[in-house]
């Protein structure tokens, strides 16, 4: 199993553990399941900054993969991360966890890309023993290119809120929390042994909102301060979201497809500023476990 | 008087609240003073750093200013600044307010470099009026060349925490409230109508803090999560301070200079992460107000 963190080098929590647990394996409890750890991006992390050339968690997309002339420092270390620990790699890993943290009040959760079974049954089994919830990205054409799409199996998780740059006692205690579980969950699976919850809440994500602007392109609100540090909990449709610079509140309207609630995540992410986002909205959903989802984790990690 | 954001170009609030004085003054009620407005850094704010070569807060030395070898960004912004808006600048400036925000929970706070009468005038105001904290910041060979030593009066508003590149509401009322009661005060000085409190509670700075590291320099310890967060309250010899990659908690022990009592601020700000600093000690002190700061600042008012 691959364990990468400093995917974005200014996220400095998971890089903290890792240089630790690797001087010291014995500060991790592996449950038995052999790791490999690596950081995601040497040179971001050296910089301390989130990433050089490119989002290196944008940059796993196979059009940037596949095209010769694409020679960014981080689509490089896409292609080595790749080489070295994808399925088919030198070291090959059928399952990756890929350590975040963020800004927002995101608490300790998880990012799913997609709706395969075997991701799933991880996510049911960490929400069931740990609570967290569940972020399932998927379809959102704005937003490709994702690491832990590459593997068999493979979760984002994501903790916050910490400032960039910062290490924090708690944001690493909630990360490695919920990596050993992760890692109690795998060794069950692999002893047949893993039991899944009936259920699993996910938070799929809709699409994602940017500040008002002005018609110059200026931003001309912020987010009521009423919102901040309100990951996860419902927003209806009329209720405050911004403040305009004259103080006046602006309420979320639903917009063609929006449902007449959502659940904002990612609420004042520092990094999504440049992308043009201020949060995301989701639609909370309660989905049944299935069966075939502790079978799949199982079968992605059966040595190919 | 002159009113500087964005000196490091990743704490964006100032910014934020600058751009929108500039569009529609009668947002910040100025009390009747004339206002100049200025980005500090205008290229590390488009670049959402800090600073490119050199802290801009740091680069106000003449040993830099003065050395026409020296063509760094900031250096070059430095002498800029100063030939623009200082006391002796194209358009002069006898009193300057530079807008920073921090990772650390410093509140709404102040700095003050040095111990100029005009300074602690403004400082004592403040304090009586809002109840800010000041951090005293004096006689630290590692850390100098500060842009508001540069002009008659100066302080710096410190508001925190707020992680970096984050604009929050909070944090920007907070940086208005302070910068308007400033500006009323400078207003009463003006008018020779200015009373300043008995006393002015200062945290004078001793000394900085590294995280404890290993014989190959690499941290061995972080922050004990009891100390998160609490900046300008008491740490007392023998309390818990760090806590260790083992688990151990790692208690503070006064050096040869230091007092029994210290009041740590700053804590886990990021930016200090690669000056090597965790957090800075200070000594709560409680001076009695003098009568000739207030005369001190209204001299600094009068145009020369």
């Amino acid at each position: 199993m691959l364990v990468v963190a400093g995917t974005h080098g200014n996220e400095r929590n998971g890089v903290w553990l890792l240089e630790r647990w690797r001087r010291n394996p014995g500060l991790l409890n592996s449950a038995g399941i052999d790791l490999v750890m690596t950081l995601g991006n040497p040179a971001a992390v050296a910089a301390n900054r989130r990433y050089l050339e490119r989002d290196l968690n944008r940059s796993f997309q196979p059009a940037l993969l596949n095209d010769p002339g694409n020679q960014e420092l981080e689509v490089r270390r896409a292609r080595e991360l790749l080489a070295a620990y994808g399925p088919a790699g030198s070291q090959p890993c059928q399952v990756v966890f890929d350590l975040h943290s963020t800004t927002a009040a995101m608490g300790n959760s998880l990012v799913v890309y997609g709706r395969r079974p075997a991701d799933l049954a991880l996510a049911a089994g960490l929400q069931e023993r740990l609570g967290l919830p569940v972020y399932l990205h998927e379809k959102d054409p704005h937003q490709s290119g994702y690491l832990v799409e590459h593997w068999p199996c493979g979760l984002v998780i994501e903790v916050g809120p910490v400032p960039q740059g910062v290490v924090q006692a708690r944001i690493c205690r909630q990360t490695q929390l919920a990596l050993e579980t992760a890692l109690v969950l795998l060794a069950e699976a692999r002893r047949g042994v893993l039991r899944l919850p009936r259920q699993l809440v996910v938070h799929r994500h809709l699409h994602s909102l940017d500040v008002p602007r002005n018609a110059n392109g200026e931003p001309c609100a912020f987010l009521d301060p009423r919102r901040q540090d309100r990951d996860w909990q419902p927003l209806r449709a009329g209720e405050p979201l911004f403040l305009s610079d004259q103080g006046q509140p602006i309420s979320w309207e639903p917009q063609a497809e929006d449902p007449p609630t959502v659940w904002p995540v990612f609420i004042n992410e520092a990094a999504y500023e440049e992308k043009g986002i201020v949060l995301s909205l989701s639609q909370r959903e309660v989905w049944p476990g299935e069966a075939t989802w502790a079978e799949a984790l199982r079968e992605s990690l059966r040595i190919k």
